[in-house]
């Protein structure tokens, strides 16, 4: 009965209630009720459920059982990682570093270490995903680093990250390193040479409300928020025992299979990555190439020209669940920050991450109707050339030859620096990404090799969008200026 | 399956999973696993399951859906509250006021807001643990005063609080009240008068992981801990759905039966209250005798000179589980915040709390079983008169006629005020709580009327027991002071 439909191709969003978590959880209703903290023969009996768990638990993870606390959730646990390091190396500094990709939780965390009084630097990342470790260490050599975090693997595109060696260089300079191990724990290798790391059970099947936090010991670590005796003082609130117990038993239970698993879904993976860059045109992977080098379960796509929610929807109606953007939440409308700080296009990013129930033939369906489907949104956009076949100049952006011909009279960009643009300006203004992307793509062939359009937006995911595509097809952008109505002017120049 | 046993008589420390809410939980299971904010199939149908939850749940609280939030624990959502108020607040003054007996989570953020440069004001309660409202009042009309916190009824004697009129009173004065109204909701009226209130779905049988957080519209709120998306920005980390359904399908049957069922357990505690005290000598019922001004579901008496843990393990091995001490913890040592305001004993004491599967017949058997594990405590406890027979000059508190005859050379007290005492020293140093109020008790009958004894004693909670047995045998505690070595010297005058 818990087993996702077929079509479920989002494990890194969570996974329904793994079979060995329900049995589990529905034992432990029976004797795990009770707070573990009471003298009372439900209450011990409830101690015994969890001190098994927190045992199995830390064998499974290569900790010792001390080291081991649970949490309400994978967000908590990492927050309390992070935060609580930070606290207990007050006295060395309040500067917390993190790398450009990390889980909103991790940011969020940030800002709120910000609002009181710390500091905050971000390492960037290669066009894979992977921290710049040079910078990252630069910056953790720094007087007043308190704290660095890093993730085993990014949630997004799956390019593993170097926290073994980050772990060990960030030891010589006495920076303590907290790993978000959560999607790295379900095939791979916990990161044990990391003072703190953390994971949500969620990501194998284990229930909500269920966060795994490790500080190793003689890791400097005090609680940041307010705490009772739960947990050796790590959290508030009783153990929610059945989850636990439930976690863990998913846990084990997943990784037994991993080495096999792993390799796998490894192989679904790259007939992925193969196959939808000839089947859907105007597609790239993102991330690591080199398989070692990322998640076996996990793989992200670009397609150009359309809105990523607009294909999830339907992908989705076609029986097939994936995530698109941030991979986050469904109301934000900011660019994802890992897209971003990658310097890839930020709209029409499909992300696929594949559960121990995905078959080969979930996946060869899945990739027989990406094409129709991809293809349907592109027919919906406006301003799409399916959609509106007649000439371009018909709808608003449009190849004027002048500034003054097109938008509002007040515009024409206010570049500080370079010559006029002779290609014209595209007034892409009030149009949402991917729109910009696909005004210019099809604007630019109009104009003569050499000459420059200027591409006049306000959606701020244009910024990167524009950016990455000029990358991806071997254009130039020449620049980016702020226009007077708050708009921004980017110059393109064609180059074949 | 998930019914507790006959014996269970600690419901205020949490039931088993409510039928209702397994199979609530094990459905939701199916199609609430996703994370709802999801824009997926999985996705919808789990934000579907979660809106309704939230609704049913509202409804019952005769709250809007908007106003209730679901965090990870009672006591997380009460330490939100509590410290969400006083961030929302920040700009009118940084003074938390409390009672003296709030839950242990209040008293851990107000811990965490001082630690974080704001201020704390306590007001204290009567004897019957009912917080002095003019006072409570009084304090919060001091400039600087953010937020007050007083819980609806007592967790620890079940004395309900004035929330209603203190509500009223502090809107006229422009601060907000919390209210923690976790026991009151199981059979009681939710305080919806009260700006922002709290409680814990362990209580009426939802599962772990579940706390309500209630905030009305247009109170000011800010978090005061990292955030994400879910449940508009009041918490982090996923809903768990699962847990949400089950815990507001548990409120909803546990509050079908409330009148009822509060009117039964009531009854049953009546026994308790009465027949307790002729049962077992030495023994007072705490708390509020008008039984419309405390739980139906709770009582907690004081069995003088005996250990409440052994007396508690002596049930328990009889079949019962009762609470004892603070009710929150096993492993502190520290006498119950609550008890000590009262000015009750804090040794001996035992808590029942009823749950809808108790009988008549169970609160019978344990008040046939109650005189006999008195009986077998106090019999074991060291240097009472039935375990040592002997003349009790032989245990090493004495009644010995002169300060230097007993003890270590450096002591006698040093009173500033008053004679010298002329009925002796008692060495009850290194000797924990009830053995101090023992050692009195056999004592004092051995001096003069009217004259007095010295108790030397370094037990913390002795200060707060030898005065509350005082009170409860008409003897006089004159004094308190400090000795050289730190414990504390009572001068007792023996009045009959």
């Amino acid at each position: 009965m818990n087993q996702p439909v077929s079509g479920y191709l989002d494990a890194a969003a969570g996974l329904p209630l793994h079979p060995v978590a329900a049995e589990a959880m529905q034992a432990a209703w029976q004797d795990g009720w009770a707070d573990p903290s009471r003298l009372t023969g439900a209450g011990r009996r409830s101690a015994v459920l969890l001190d098994a768990a927190r045992q199995a638990g830390a064998a499974e993870l290569g900790v010792r059982p001390d080291e081991l606390s649970f949490l309400p959730s994978g967000a908590h646990a990492l927050q309390h990682g992070v935060l609580g390091s930070l606290a207990g190396r007050r006295r060395t500094g309040n500067v917390l570093l993190h790398s450009a990709v990390e889980h909103s939780a991790v940011l969020h965390a940030a800002d709120w270490h910000r609002q009181h009084g710390g500091e905050v630097r971000v390492a960037g990342v290669d066009p894979t995903g992977r921290v710049r470790l040079t910078e990252f260490l630069e910056l953790a050599g720094q007087p007043g680093v308190a704290t660095a975090v890093l993730q085993a693997a990014n949630h997004e595109v799956g390019t593993r990250q170097p926290v073994d060696e980050a772990a060990r260089r960030l030891a010589e300079l006495g920076v303590p390193l907290v790993v978000d191990a959560s999607h790295e724990l379900v095939y791979g290798r916990p990161p044990a040479t990391a003072p703190i790391f953390t994971a949500d059970a969620r990501l194998w099947g284990g229930p909500a409300g269920v966060g795994l936090l490790v500080i190793r010991q003689g890791t400097r670590w005090r609680p940041p928020f307010p705490v009772d005796e739960a947990e050796s003082g790590r959290t508030a609130g009783m153990p929610n025992v059945p989850a636990i117990v439930a976690a863990v038993a998913s846990l084990r239970a997943t990784r037994a299979d991993r080495a096999a698993e792993g390799a796998r879904l490894a192989g679904l993976v790259e007939r992925i990555r193969q196959q939808v860059p000839l089947s859907v045109e105007d597609t790239v992977v993102l991330g690591e190439d080199d398989p070692a080098g990322r998640l076996p379960q996990l793989v992200t796509f670009s397609c150009l020209y359309l809105d990523g929610e607009a294909l999830l929807t339907e992908l989705d109606r076609r029986g097939f669940a994936v995530s698109s953007g941030s991979s986050c939440t469904s109301d934000t409308l900011t660019p994802s920050h890992v897209l971003v700080a990658m310097g890839a296009l930020t709209s029409g990013n499909i992300r696929i991450s594949l559960h121990p129930g995905v078959q080969q033939a979930d996946v060869e369906r899945f990739l027989a109707v990406l094409p129709e489907a991809v293809a349907a949104v592109r027919a919906q956009a406006p301003g799409s050339p399916t959609a509106r076949p007649g000439p371009i100049t018909e709808s608003r952006p449009t190849t004027a030859t002048g500034p003054s011909t097109t938008g509002p009279s007040t515009t024409g960009p206010t570049t500080e620096t370079g010559p006029s643009p002779d290609g014209g300006v595209l007034d892409s203004r009030g149009r949402r990404c991917p729109l910009p992307v696909l005004d210019l793509a099809r604007a630019l062939p109009g104009i003569e090799i050499g000459s420059e359009l200027t591409v006049l937006a306000d959606d701020p995911a244009a910024a990167s969008d524009l950016q990455a595509w000029c990358r991806m097809r071997g254009q130039q952008l020449v620049e980016q200026a702020a226009t007077a109505d708050g708009a921004s002017a980017y110059r393109v120049r064609r180059l074949h």
